[in-house]
């Protein structure tokens, strides 16, 4: 015991409430061991007989053409706001506190449909490039095959997550309901620049407007220097061709702006002298803000984390050894930092990001914690490499406002961008709850 | 038409039969223009109305809780070789042709299950390390949960897969049938030289037996060397829980090694001074050679390259451009180079690698071509990091065999370790075959 309280000793507190540094485990394998050991992670097993489980004792299930997830996770799923389908929007927002790594599995990426997903026969869909170009084009799916293509991962979010962090009282929610409409995938397909050289572009041109099949011809108007930068016609989302609810056969992909301008199911792209200010970028993402004005446009989804594990629903089983783990991502490029604070961001740690870190793409990040079984309140905080941070709470709100009561409908966003902490208070018990600090 | 000639005759051709520079579309937007317009891949759309197709006239389908591809995506999916699950092998191939990216989706992430997919409940499974540790432990999920974890992407591949290739007669199959074996995901899990640090190593260990909870205890002998190295406890595929046919609720990750090693299911490691010389490493892996001897162990996945689009079964539509994409990977680490040819192997154009390049990690490689309507053969070739290249045909039979007549059962393989050239002809009519080169 004294020895590996010395061992123990070791150990590097880089803050307070046992937050350590981020290479303790690199550098020191027997630190490691005596952290863990402190604490009895795991169990001795000398005395126990190896048997068989019950599993092990008969042939398995069949391989299926299209695998699922085993039987055992099918809680594992999606939340949905309107889950029979009714004629208005749906959302479904993907269970964060239960994935890792920093791609969304295609089952489980964040959709929001405005009229349902619409069933399209691909062999008849097409895209039409039209308006200020020199000749307008029409495309398919296959004369797109056969493009140069490119490939990357990036995250979407819609401009309303986390939205329940404006509410003046923190309202308890775990991380699916607060932070559940932002995901993040590999996406492969045509530069939108690529088709622009096709059907060349009129000077006067200086919008996109984006328009989907669906039936409300969800449309929103992209700046042409957007359109020529990174905008890329997706059209196969980790490996397979787009989810239904993901905008297939093929979506307008902005890497960094805003989901809802992201348009699914894409027919048309009409090059104008004039954005349309369509129903949602006149409505929905220019809300009021608290000096009486708006944004008339909003694209940037700015610089954000949030820690996963531990978070609000996950019960912490005991003081000892944990891993703080989370997500960062900017629409800015990478991820550059992320600090991380057990006494509710009064004093920080450096964590280590997980390679590779891509811009406009989920960051995993990590911190070694020796919990003491005391109540603490974890928060991170992360910086861009353009030297963007996210502000503090109070920041935010001075310019977004928020709710004068608390919100209890998660579909009532009282403002959008809500890109500040998070802030997960453990409590003795080892319960974790959204709080304010 | 004379201006268009000028341009097609800017872009730089690297290699015989239409392959042109890498970055032919990088450096100069025009030319791209004129390589397509030559052609006509696009339709002049000015004179067609815009109209509403049905999809596009009525609410969509509803947001599901775990979604799904479109019906019409319904060929996509793993080849069975054993549909029933009847109690012997069952093998899932990836369908490599139709998919595109770096991501092997979930669902489609080839399996060979031996005696099926063991139905595990996760809340009662156990690993146990015990043999020469200085304490035996047994490990949860819980438990595992609490442990500093790791996220790497990595290749997996069968011994077996590219088996169909050493035939001494080329016979028509698709990739799926030929390089359906191996696959590419993010994984998460915990190191293990992290839970070996905890067990603490006796001096006289040398190896680790794996053994798996299906009901065979498929196991095989691991150099310590490797589960010091980069050996994962894996525990999730591309975010979300292990597949039930990749290992659910966790496996042996050995990136770079031999699929079979990466043992499924995972619930014994057992440190030893010598191999176990189990039924897959004496037999199946280790099959006689030219010369009359066996490889008693061959543990690296080599490195490979193989070219998607075209390939056999994709037909080609008229001359004109196309991107030719393929994927390359190698059990050494990153990819260097990958070099095409149009002529069977005379003359090589450097194709462009699609970032991020990451060790042991699927590479997609990609050449714009301009085909003019000859028969001619592509062949792809890929070098490592290591300096490794993949060996001639020639040099690979030489090494590992081949059958004397045509196989036609794709579940028997002849040999190991495919990993030579892939050539595929295309002929006048644009059909693609398999062909030796």
């Amino acid at each position: 015991m004294a020895d590996r309280s010395r061992e123990l000793q070791k150990l590097h507190v880089e803050a307070a409430n046992g937050l350590l540094h981020r290479r303790a485990f690199l550098t020191s394998g027997a630190t490691l061991a005596a952290a863990m050991t402190g604490y009895t992670l795991s169990e001795n097993v000398a005395a126990q007989a190896l048997t068989d489980d019950p599993w092990s004792r008969k042939q398995g299930l069949r391989v299926e053409e299209y695998g699922t997830p085993s039987a055992y996770e099918k809680h594992v799923v999606r939340t949905l706001s309107n889950p029979q389908g009714q004629p208005r929007t749906q959302h479904g927002r993907t269970p964060h506190h239960l994935l890792h790594g920093t791609i969304t599995p295609n089952g489980l990426h964040f959709v929001i449909s405005h009229s349902g997903n619409p069933d399209i026969n691909p062999a008849q869909h097409k895209l039409v490039i039209h308006g200020l170009v020199r000749r307008p084009l029409v495309f398919t799916l296959d004369t797109l095959a056969r493009y140069p293509m490119v490939t990357r991962n990036t995250f979407l979010e819609c401009g309303g997550n986390s939205g329940l962090l404006f509410s003046s009282e923190p309202l308890q929610a775990n991380i699916q309901a607060i932070h559940g409409l932002v995901s993040c995938a590999e996406w492969a397909g045509v530069l939108l620049s690529t088709l622009l050289e096709e059907t060349g572009i009129d000077p006067k041109a200086k919008w996109v407007i984006a328009e989907g099949a669906d039936s409300l011809a969800l449309h929103r108007s992209v700046p042409l220097t957007k359109a020529l930068d990174d905008a890329m016609i997706a059209l196969y989302q980790n490996g397979e061709r787009l989810m239904p609810g993901n905008g297939y056969p093929m979506r307008l992909l902005l890497p960094g702006w805003e989901g809802n301008m992201n348009v699914k199911y894409l027919r048309r792209l009409k090059l104008t002298d004039q954005p349309a200010l369509g129903f949602y970028e006149a409505r929905t993402y220019a809300p009021i803000l608290p000096g009486g004005k708006a944004y008339q446009f909003y694209f940037l989804q700015e610089v954000k984390s949030f820690i996963t594990h531990p978070s609000p629903g996950l019960q912490m089983r005991g003081p000892g050894y944990y891993e703080i783990s989370g997500i960062a991502y900017s629409g800015n490029g990478r991820i550059a930092k992320v600090m991380v604070s057990a006494d509710g961001g009064r004093t920080w740690a450096e964590a280590a990001l997980q390679d590779p870190v891509l811009p406009k793409a989920f960051t995993r990040f990590r911190l070694p914690w020796r919990w003491d079984g005391q109540p603490v309140v974890l928060q991170s905080r992360a910086w861009d490499e353009g030297g963007h941070v996210q502000p503090t709470r109070a920041e935010i709100i001075a310019k977004r406002g928020q709710t004068s009561k608390p919100v209890t409908n998660p579909l009532a966003f009282p403002s959008q961008h809500y890109n500040g902490p998070s802030s997960w208070a453990v409590d003795a018990a080892g319960e974790v709850k959204n709080v304010y600090a």
